[in-house]
């Protein structure tokens, strides 16, 4: 495997953070770096949550609770019940042990450090090695626009689970977001390639392409740019991509999803189940690269990181 | 019992709300209101902490673990456990749902709501019908004068455990405090009594008493002023009053704590184990009472308060 630069992941929550796990057991943490959506962030209960970074770290650090996909495994939830016992807030799901990153983390943020810098610091206290980065280190918040009305990401996401209808989504703050500095520190040398975790194309990976001239700034930068699909045979293994793409009058298929990212991606990896797309999708320009793309095992996580990396080196003529 | 006017109680945390459960067996809520005080308060892992009110709303709410005389009964530790991990501060125990109060409380004060306001709101949640004033609203930060230095009074209380010889006291932001609402409601009245719960002296009562003009007002509001001694046979029975006293050369005795508020109060409870000092606090102008001043059990705690109410008629003339 060569390595002339470094490996961008851009990443959601848990579909990008078990890629990510997958790629650090055949990857050096000094070969890659992973940029979290930080759309999702919120404040509640008067602390900063960081959703995406915590599944990322959690995940790395071998603390997420695997069944769910986030939150710390053998958690407890006796906060929770004291707030229900006062009258508070109960509808996002805060275990014990996870209120500690995000106590320490408004602590720190209160106290002027930067969100990459406080994630550097906690993943570090969790023994996670791999460079996890905010996308940018000011407020963007994802507003999902719906048939409800406008709702805060996790409004939508958590309190109303997936239910409302989406018709389109804004993105506050995102105008004025800088990438972070370990972004331009990975864009200011010519890498080995931009990698889109299967997270969702809307709420995950656009708000992190939407930033200001970081979707041309990875272009310039990066050898290779390669997405992973997160449909596999019409449905999202997590989430409500899926859902939102035929709320959106979208076909949910990988089809769509290479075509989302027409004009950045070289290639995508699909599933074996979509195998009869690739055809259409490489008549949209588009490499595709078919493999099992599902992710139970840590094997199925190595298994896809190795198919990535290797297609990545494929695509760059190697 | 007669009930012309109120009693207000001037109270710190465990022997003070072990007072105020005796005495909310005996009086209805509307006969007293119960004033907190908050010169322990502290900001910690960013959270506003108002220990003496919160041993106070859990005594009153049947939440408080007996034993320990703070935080509640059947607690879990596993937030304070990943704060460990995460390389942060432990020495301050806070427990999983004990956090609840404070992450509400902080919420709310953060969102402009008072101190009283919140005192009320989350007391009320879970069920607590006495009244319990904050001294005030604004920010008062009780140092200790040790031997090593000036100290937070948690950094001495409970990260160095009272170890520190102490020197003097100094209340930070006491000169511009004012009552609280609720402090000042009950002095636009004559009231019934003052009364001072077995709290320290130095570091509980005192700072009440040192909002600026307030120990005048209740002088001239309360038809009786009686203290109930946190000392008992020379010792306290909770807390580091005794140790305070013998480090600041006052003998630690009922008849100092007698003498700590004379020109105050009329009466003091003192236990049966300090019955040879009655005499000597006579001679004072201050009026003894001997009864049981210990308080285990709850009929400890109603018959202590019993006692007060009495004494407090006896000394008023009825």
């Amino acid at each position: 495997m060569t390595s002339d630069g470094k490996v961008c992941i851009l990443s959601g929550g848990v579909g990008g953070a078990k890629l990510v796990l997958g790629m650090s057991e055949i990857l050096d943490p000094k070969e890659f770096i992973v940029v979290a959506n930080t759309g999702d962030d919120f404040v509640h209960l008067g602390l900063h949550i960081s959703p995406d970074i915590d599944t990322l770290v959690y995940t790395l650090a071998g603390m997420v609770d695997e069944k769910r996909g986030w939150g710390l495994k053998d958690e407890s939830w006796n906060f929770l019940g004291a707030v229900r016992d006062l009258g508070g807030e109960t509808w996002f799901n805060l275990g014990d042990k996870d209120l500690a990153m995000h106590v320490e983390r408004t602590k720190e943020l209160k106290a002027g450090v930067s969100l990459s810098q406080v994630t550097k610091k906690l993943s570090a206290a969790l023994g996670v090695k791999i460079d996890i980065v905010p996308m940018a280190d000011s407020s963007v918040a994802t507003t999902i626009l719906t048939d409800d009305g406008s709702l805060a990401f996790q409004h939508y996401f958590v309190r109303d689970k997936c239910n409302p209808k989406v018709k389109g989504f804004k993105f506050e703050g995102l105008d004025k977001a800088r990438p972070a500095d370990g972004v331009n520190r990975f864009n200011a040398e010519k890498q080995r390639a931009l990698l889109i975790a299967p997270s969702n194309p809307f709420v995950s990976i656009d708000p992190i392409l939407g930033i200001p001239k970081l979707r041309e700034t990875f272009i310039g930068s990066c050898h290779v740019k390669l997405a992973v699909s997160p449909i596999v045979g019409g449905i999202a293994i997590k989430g409500p991509a899926a859902k939102m793409m035929s709320e959106l009058g979208i076909p949910s298929t990988a089809t769509e999803v290479a075509r989302h990212y027409l004009g950045l991606i070289d290639g995508i990896v699909i599933d074996e189940v979509d195998r009869d797309q690739a055809s259409q999708i490489e008549s949209l320009g588009i490499k595709p690269f078919v493999t099992k793309t599902v992710m139970s095992t840590l094997d199925d996580k190595i298994g896809l990181a190795t198919d990535c990396i290797e297609y990545i080196d494929y695509l760059a003529g190697k």
